[in-house]
């Protein structure tokens, strides 16, 4: 079977599956309620088929935090571990390829435990495509920057599977002939994009939307990357942007996981001034060397 | 087995299953995005076993209209009462059960159809312990009452799979000690529970709180409950209502498919008036009569 129709599963106590068999039950709470979390890694395959899956350490802490954060039971780190080794160890495409780790509250109707599944698949092409450069548009995502302030029901900086808004969002964004959402707030600021968060270059300083307040997800891969252009001397903060920042900007990206980073291209038609420098200094910190 | 044990399942192009086996495979998009939709309808069975299902036909268009809504492709109404029939005829334990349907965006990573499901369970003990009233707190739902204008994207109006603020929130009210909520919006509206829908009595009329601009989901037993009391005469409107409001009506109520009509005693701990005619009456046109 091709790379491009494979998807290999393993489930938490059962390891990999010799076929991609079905897992969840029908009462179970991830598909019936999206409630579950989960991540999504960036895997490395080499010629000869060894693996190396990236930030597997901070999507394990991030995942657990997740997990807090729908009260669900601290997930075992070890067999997690564990199982991400088996599932690697069963996956040959050289290329990149999406590491998916999902911990679904379990069955809702029968007695039963959470559900842990890890998958592997091939990385879309379209999100290979995304590293020349993407044309976003806005759309409101019907909150305030501090909707989320004091409100943990909301679930704000958890990777939860319920993300049907996310996947709306980016069908609207196809119809309007673009590849990307950036969302914005009632109160007329920049928040992320449905899977991948924002910086822009402003005045040499690299800038990054704020988590808390505003439910933006703490991106792995944006902290890496401003991590690493600290330790490098330029300047990062995080601090609430608007859209008209981004017609003054030097430069403008999303950056997540699997993609890595995607320089914005225009935001609804206008053109956002590019920095090619900065893009390959973004790749480097966040690991995306080619 | 049990009937609070029991789950059976069915699943549409395959019909029920002979045990509740997983059905969702590990890249359904109903499971790693809750990008699917659902209802909740309630199954009556007879002591001689023979189960009825309620407003089955509304179900099924709302259940059409969400599918639209996440861009789905149109169900096949006659498979699904197909569906439907067969999975009551095989469920026998008398008394109140919930049938829910369930719309996926099928496979993600492997190619695949939709993937279409119905399960019977009974009724929890604590919907039905909710018809002799309940006790509510107000939770932020993070939105405006009209962040939903003109943002289809934001999926107001559609019952998708994507809940998991509304699990929170329901975990939120237990952790309060009480037994639902009501969402409210940032300009200080009531707006809906997270499983159901708020009516309230206002000097002899009837009144519940709007779709479209807010997000609510039309509720049909509410539909059903204030067209019924139209014909009665009883005055019907929809409109925003405030908090400070349910201080001085003359009863507050919650309603749903399955639970029916649930009583509202207090609201973050201060007692709300009670009309135990009325709330016979709202049980009366919502088909809930004992």
């Amino acid at each position: 079977m091709p790379a491009e129709q494979s998807l290999l599963v393993a489930v938490l106590g059962r390891g990999p599956l010799p076929r991609p068999v079905p897992v969840a039950t029908a009462d179970d709470l991830g598909l019936t309620r999206g409630d579950g979390v989960f991540e999504s890694i960036r895997v490395v395959t080499a010629a000869n088929g060894t693996s190396t899956a990236q930030q597997i350490d901070e999507h394990l802490a991030r995942l657990s935090r997740s997990v807090a954060g729908i009260g669900g039971p601290t997930p075992d780190t070890t067999a997690w571990q564990r199982l991400i080794e088996e599932i690697m160890g069963a996956w040959r495409f050289p290329g990149e390829a999406v590491l998916k780790l999902m911990i679904t509250g379990g069955p809702g109707v029968l007695p039963g435990a959470p559900l842990g599944i890890a998958t592997i698949s091939r990385t879309p092409e379209s999100w290979i495509d995304a590293r020349d450069g993407i044309d976003v548009t806005l759309l409101s995502r019907g909150y305030r920057s501090d909707s989320f302030a004091e409100a943990p029901w909301l679930l704000g900086g958890v990777k939860t599977l319920s993300s049907a808004v996310n996947m709306a969002a980016e069908r609207e964004a196809a119809a309007r002939g673009v590849d990307d959402v950036i969302f914005t707030s009632l109160d007329g600021y920049l928040l992320e994009a449905p899977t991948s968060g924002l910086v822009v270059c402003d005045a040499g300083a690299l800038v990054t939307t704020p988590t808390g307040a505003t439910g933006i997800l703490g991106s792995i891969t944006v902290d890496i990357a401003l991590s690493g252009a600290d330790e490098d001397g330029v300047e990062t903060s995080s601090r609430l942007l608007r859209p008209e920042e981004l017609e003054s900007v030097d430069g403008a990206w999303l950056l997540d996981s699997t993609t890595g980073v995607a320089p914005i291209l225009t935001v609804d038609g206008s053109p956002v001034r590019q920095d090619p420098g900065m893009t390959g200094r973004l790749r480097h910190w966040a690991g995306f060397q080619q």
